[in-house]
């Protein structure tokens, strides 16, 4: 039995302050102790640019950007994992991402692959598709959405199909509760954990750019239960134990394998 | 505006008496008015089989049988549509189907693509996937799955592509409140309105035979709005009004239409 406690971390970024948005999450997980933690959605610069030219400036390097190097140096101390949010920069392109930690060691980035409304103005959507990454030390295997991919449920079956036992999912998700329900459905029907770390907090950066972040971090377990849970408001970080044979048990009667019992040519 | 007035029936059959089943669940749906009846599965026979014989003896012609000779006489009636789930006989071979009858017509069937636990050695799985019916006299696209087809996204996701408004779901559900969370989710994810009619009662046919079915029929809106529902013990009937434009709206923000913005190609 392998049990990986997971944890997500709800902060509030301030917008643009990258080195202090990712110095308080790191205060904030720091009360709690897991192997894997997941960070929200753009977590070093807050989410509501207003330009192509501000989305470039506040977007960092995945390979030795501040931020990265912040949250290597706290991965390699805390002997964890981490999953977060980030604004990445290549050339002259931006990318809404996340970065895969593991003990002091970068693993490898997702692209979010479904931008969601005026991200598509800032961002370049991936190109790369979806991919899951084996944490050597836990021995679990995870993979990355974020925040609107969950809207599309052959993103998490994706990933399922690949082998995810948990799938992370940094979010800055703005339609109060929905995405919740729809990752209690991802769970279950992939029989996978699924960690939300979402957002709280307002933005206000013009007539087009307000939002309000919506919280409700979760954890929901392969049965559907809620693991953990934060409110719509508070900045938190909570952790639950996952008993990853739950996820490798993809039967839910002697004769139904929700894998392979799918019908592909009919879908 | 197409409003259409959708409806559950959530019924309590005994085993083995289509007649009287059929009989008692139009007794039910008479007590309110609508455009579309969505009747639970296997309304005729009951559930629980315990032989193929068995399943076979209680199984009816689509065609001319029994059954469907009522449910037409009582569309025809009420020049109403009905979508009804039925222990469906051709030849030797049985299947857990659906009936999809307007106004006295049958529009056509729905075999259950997904079948679920023992339903395996009492059916055969379909092998002509899913298919979309228009209702031409009240001018709607409906889906038809059957219970444990809820469980596969891709089911749900194929109908909303071809094109289905509303999906009705007469089910046997025996998973308490798993399927009303995962049908929420299908319906803000395809944008289309859900209608899951379920029964209620036990059958006790030996060990292996033991069935709680978890009432709790619900519809469900393109926005993830509850419409109406029905409690976990009770027999009932309920209605909402249906307005087809909110499924015909695939736009969840100005720049995200949840079809186009798929990414098959990497799914």
């Amino acid at each position: 039995m392998t049990v990986v406690r997971g944890a997500f971390v709800q902060t509030r970024p301030k917008f643009g302050r990258n080195e202090e948005n990712i110095e308080s999450a790191i205060r904030l997980v720091s009360r709690v102790d897991a192997d894997l933690y997941v960070f929200p959605e753009l977590c070093n610069s807050g989410y509501a640019f207003t330009s192509k030219r501000e989305c470039l400036a506040l977007s960092e390097s995945l390979n030795n950007g501040n931020s990265v190097e912040q949250l290597l140096s706290y991965s390699e101390k805390r002997k964890c994992a981490v999953v977060a949010g980030l604004a990445e920069k290549e050339g002259q392109r931006t990318f809404n991402s996340s970065v895969v930690i593991e003990r002091g060691k970068i693993l490898g980035t997702y692209r979010k692959m479904h931008l969601f409304f005026r991200e598509k103005l800032w961002f370049s959507a991936s190109n790369r598709g979806f991919r899951t990454f084996f944490l050597e030390k836990i021995g679990c295997k995870i993979g990355v959405l974020i925040c609107f991919d969950w809207f599309f449920p052959e993103a998490s079956r994706k990933l399922a199909l690949e082998g995810a036992e948990v799938i992370c999912h940094p979010s800055d998700l703005v339609m109060s509760g929905k995405a919740q329900v729809g990752m209690m459905a991802r769970a279950f029907e992939n029989r996978v954990f699924v960690i939300t770390a979402n957002r709280v907090g307002f933005e206000n950066r013009g007539p087009k750019d307000r939002f309000r972040f919506t919280g409700m971090s979760q954890i929901i377990s392969p049965d559907m239960d809620k693991l953990a849970a934060a409110g719509k408001t508070e900045t938190a970080a909570k952790v639950a134990q996952m008993n990853l044979d739950l996820a490798k048990k993809k039967y839910v009667t002697p004769l139904n394998n929700i894998l392979s019992d799918r019908r592909p040519s009919y879908y």
